[in-house]
């Protein structure tokens, strides 16, 4: 029995994604959404792609619940509100992997901006908001949504911040299950912020190219990288 | 006869390995120092690693004054001083490739962490000081100058971002004149706030690894990259 994976608002394209990857992978995930039918549906979804996915659909509250791992996949206009109402729910120690982008499309603006957040960035702005204990892991940012959704390896660095160390490997591992990511350790948290700015930049040569356009990092040792691969 | 570049403030790593890869590709290249002197011991060892290379040295007035074509690659502290000391010297309807990132060195805060520009990003902060007229072109800031100051094809792309689309074709081209590199265009000058904070992105990356970090955008159509390749 693998720990259960939560996927807080995760029928969007950026959760889907990450379900279906780590349910290609063997993991069991919870897909949550404010609607518990459109979660249900979801999780559907993903079972006819991948035979003998571990998938279900909840509600928010009910998926935050039952699992002490969570990932946060809503737009950025959202992701304050989910938390707060969520927030008598966490268990205590848990990692909520945050792959939220303060786009500026969240006020109306362009997706190839971003807004100022007080914090630094949205995932810290996660940290202040989550009970104190709960861990809270950048991540998965600069994934094209498009290629996660996919069938193909996704040509992409996931890196990895936050400030509890071993919270940092264990995601790492998770990113490093999907075939294509490589994952490497960004550090403290607050370096989410440019990982975060760093995917309006991929909008903006998306929009420009006509492209999905990911990352590679070069020139690091190899033991810097962690993939399937 | 090749239209020559002067690098003002350029015997620094980052200058001098721009003088480096573009007097290997053959063009003719004028290091600028405030030290005449310097610029020229400079010009000296790129001609020690080059045979046939046209490379000279001058102080930054006199690079500035006998070029159109022009990079900036000095610490962000000295960015300004020496914009606005060369602002007679311009000539009308110059390129100036910036390559300057805000980081948090400048006022003795950390090499992987920045400043916030008012005007958004050190290449907008010298668009506002140049001369009316003379065109900002902000690219090679995610460069490793231990790469760049090599002899290997240097594994990084290079995104250039301006507000003149002719500009950007001329410097997109100077950067897929050096083996490894491969240009992007980047869009508007104001994207290269993002490319600049990746810079201290990769700087941390490299203190956390041991590494010399670049970057490559993947899932772009071929069409978006230009290189020798």
């Amino acid at each position: 029995m693998s720990r259960p994976i939560a996927i807080l608002g995760g029928t969007g394209p950026a959760g889907m994604g990450l379900a279906l990857r780590w349910a290609r992978a063997g993991e069991t995930i919870i897909i949550g959404s404010r609607s518990p039918e459109r979660a249900q549906e979801a999780a559907s979804k993903i079972k006819q792609r991948v035979g003998e996915a571990n998938v279900s659909g909840a509600a928010n509250v009910a998926a935050c619940s039952a699992a002490d791992l969570l990932a946060l996949t809503v737009p950025f206009e959202g992701q304050a509100g989910l938390i707060k109402e969520l927030k008598p729910f966490f268990k205590p120690g848990s990692i909520l992997i945050d792959a939220t982008v303060p786009l500026a499309a969240a006020i109306g603006g362009r997706a190839s901006r971003t807004l100022g957040v007080w914090q630094g960035s949205a995932a810290q702005q996660t940290a202040e908001l989550v009970p104190k204990g709960v861990k809270v892991v950048a991540a998965f940012q600069n994934c094209s949504a498009d290629s996660m959704n996919g069938d193909d390896p996704v040509e992409c660095d996931v890196i990895v911040c936050s400030d509890d160390p071993e919270a940092t490997q264990l995601v790492c591992e998770l990113a490093a299950s999907i075939p294509g990511l490589r994952a490497i350790d960004g550090g403290k948290l607050e370096n989410a912020r440019i990982v975060e700015q760093l995917t309006a930049l991929l909008i903006g040569l998306n929009i420009r190219h006509k492209g999905h356009g990911g990352i590679r990092i070069t020139g690091l040792p190899r033991s810097a990288y962690r993939s399937v691969g």
